[in-house]
């Protein structure tokens, strides 16, 4: 049912270019003008200015690299010289034939973590995941169908920090470019996110920053909302205080008990967690300060 | 192209009962055996428990009165002590014919005010307006094209006492029933509201009870939320903090501004104002503590 | 984490009594007053009616079964007697402790299929699966991951009234009591439905009317439009023109290709056909001509 | 409570170029160096094909003018030789200085006429309206409120072909850019189309292609569907079929009468026209074949 693609257009063989600068002139022009003459087709483009008047300037290109006239070495190389440094660019290609590697903390709850290990067997993430941790035994069965190795790493309050630094090692070992908590019940150490040093998204079941916290459906009943929600962030050291990725609600009304919030709110904190995935992956994601530009 | 209502059907010949009670078995074999032995036709019902063993118990009953073989005294005390006193109700009845009296607060912002004196000329709100008040003289011309008395009481830090008391005075001279905060840019002391005495109904312009109080569109740019939203509450002593009637939500992305948010923000403003407004003067919201239940 | 139901209000002891008759004055009355005289405490009502004034009533009451006087048969026998048939009423009794069995049908696409196995097992679904049937192989390890039996029946041109016979057997042996169509991709003859002789529910991936029969995502991008939908239906000899109980919607744009919609369309088919599953399973549904009352 | 606008960055100050042409490499380099050149600095930039490998490209920037080192015309003249030729390029350059001239068609309905006016008058949109024109007299009032000269062109069967000439005659007078048909219940013929010979756009009360033609609300009604929409497109010969802006629904119950569902569209019918229009006089609509970008 699918139409072939052509092999100079295959999905396969593009990149993505990233860049976060002080807005100026001729930065659209100098970026477009390098990819052309090196022979890689522009495929989208988005940028962003907080202030055209000296504000931060963002911007993803995505690009075909069949006819790519360097070397993907010689290609960065160039770009950082050319037109990086000249513009004081922090910059970033990725490129689709290197999925990012995806580490995926659980802990009973299944809803998040069979919809994204789902996507990913239809082909919906450009994704690998080489490994499962989680602090109970519940979901092994599940991973094990999908063939992913599946980690119990325990916590207590005593053995926080090993267990941190374990689960560390574990994504470490395991190549993780990134990690997602899918409905992971532990807060994570500002130790666990300085030594691990990549990007966490967390899906936390409330609208932030209403119900920061533990027990977001309980307090959603108790103020009487019309409206529950779910947010999709990067970790940072507060808690439930990091870039907001994506959000999204879903009415309620005052026939709804926690324990039906609860149910309900699955379908929405799944939904919210798989878009800011899908969105990080495919380097649409850039963080300045506590907010997100999503292109 | 309206087909026409056959008499005995008239929706202005009808009436809605609102009960609140203990839960206990009967209570609605009770109330519909007690309309249908007076030639009280239901047309619509609704109920609702906080718990079937022994929490509160709301229903709200709309019927016809053709054939109503009392007449509405007789039905009213008649109900009173065959019904309503052996359950221990909180009851209230109201008839269509006798439309709401509804006082309208507004400062300069336009769009919530226009949405309601719109919505009431189309026939939407079964509502009288006597008045309307306002700190700032902008919208009078707007008031007098809609037909409805403008009033100025301008308010200062110094003259607020006497201010609110000369509104209080104005809306009881025009026998307002309830009152609509259109965006009125003054917070409501509790000497207003006691004095009033009767439900004031208003529209916050954040998804509470997130960005409580004064700029929420400015916090929720600094947040770098990916959803902006509205409330309407009934106004109580505590700021934003009311009974929730509606709320509703529009997605925005990093490209907004707090001017953009602003201007977005007032479609989802009116829109859940307005069905706030609607749902009171159908009689559809019976409030218990500090939550409400909209049927 | 769940609060404890106390056994008196155990929900597995709640039974669902569905009413469609001639509306008439008194049938709220005569239903409640029958309940209550036997000990049902009703906990949900919810009645509509056509036009008051001569049209079709409807009505769904959930109640404990906890104090009831009689056994089942002769609380069925008494109702059938006492106020069924007064009324002329078509009526039906479901207990929550017998849960309705679904046959379900697939074929190769997963995610439906998937969803609804997986609320099966969080207990979201008071359903039985007593089988899966599918023209291809291709998911029989993922039902057998649920512990469901998988039975492949191929279908091809000239053997398609023989498949459907004993696809027809196969669920009459498994005693189910509906069958839901995951995204199977074959039309089901007059003679299915007729010999099946109980509800099928469909999911057409288009917003029906718009885009009827095969390749609603090839349409809807050819069309333009900005939304993409999902219905979900009672199957009727008509191709996509049953009684339609649920539907819903997605924003897409022009960035998108058919492939990219059908991405897309996958989130919204799952979410839509559990919605239009839940409701059959808890009597919510009641068909009158080609429409449905959805409580 | 508005941040004043650096003069640079003046909002009045800005121009917004849209580009169609054959995709091929270089576009996107051409266009920006060639505005860099010139001192225009980019705000924002969307770009779109149809396939890469030989389909159609769009682009829309929207750049400051304050910068700019040659007057418009000379800018226009370079950029038709340095640019466009050599691309193939259908361009066009709008400046936010010159509003577009706005005519407004209605009949009796006025929920998206006022909706239209008042959005004009808080700075919404950056249009002038020169005219409204009416084959009735009801909505004069309003019209003169707003100080808009008000024509009315009764049409009759007879009378059609004159009332039309007169129409565009009106229109072609007031300098009108394009029109908008804020529930004008009159079908255009293509004369009027030709002759006017500028974007036309209209606001159909049904989610396209659903339900073309008249009565779609009684359409919906009778199919049972359980959302309804509007549908905001621009206007050709063929009824309901030409290139749709903008959609959107709400979801509606069993509940609803042909009447009442009719008010529920109007709130979603007034928000999608406002939307299309909106996205049309900020030139983010370029239209190919049946179908639009809207960036």
């Amino acid at each position: 049912m699918t139409v072939p693609v052509p092999a100079a257009l295959d999905p396969l063989n593009t990149a993505v270019l990233t860049i976060t600068c002080p807005d100026r002139g001729g930065i659209v022009a100098a970026v477009s003008q390098f990819l052309h003459n090196h022979g890689a087709n522009i495929l989208h483009s988005d940028q962003h200015s907080t202030d055209p008047a000296g504000g931060t300037f963002f911007m993803r290109m995505e690009f075909h690299l069949a006819g790519l006239d360097l070397a993907r070495d010689q290609f960065e190389r160039a770009f950082a010289t050319v037109v990086a440094a000249p513009f004081g660019m922090e910059w970033r290609v990725s490129y689709t034939t290197q999925p990012k590697r995806m580490a995926l903390l659980v802990s009973r709850y299944d809803h998040c973590f069979l919809d994204l290990l789902w996507r990913k067997r239809r082909g919906e993430l450009n994704i690998e995941i080489p490994l499962i941790i989680s602090n109970h035994d519940d979901l092994r069965r599940d991973a094990e169908m999908f063939g992913i190795p599946f980690h119990v790493v325990p916590v207590t309050k005593d053995t926080k920090a090993e267990a941190e630094a374990e689960q560390v090692r574990l994504m470490h070992e395991a190549g993780a470019d990134f990690a997602v908590l899918a409905r992971y019940m532990q807060i994570l150490s500002g130790d666990f996110l300085r030594s691990f040093g990549r990007p966490v998204i967390n899906i936390h079941h409330s609208f932030l920053p209403a119900f920061v916290g533990a027990n977001p459906y309980r307090a959603a009943f108790n103020r009487g909302v019309k409206l529950i929600g779910a947010t999709s962030h990067y970790v940072t050291e507060e808690l439930d205080a990091g870039p907001i990725i994506a959000q999204d609600v879903i009415p309620v009304t005052h026939r709804e008990t926690p324990d039906s919030l609860m149910r309900i709110g699955r379908d929405v904190e799944r939904q919210v967690l798989a878009r800011a995935v899908k969105a990080h992956v495919e380097d649409r994601v850039l963080v300045y300060g506590n907010k997100t530009v999503v292109f």
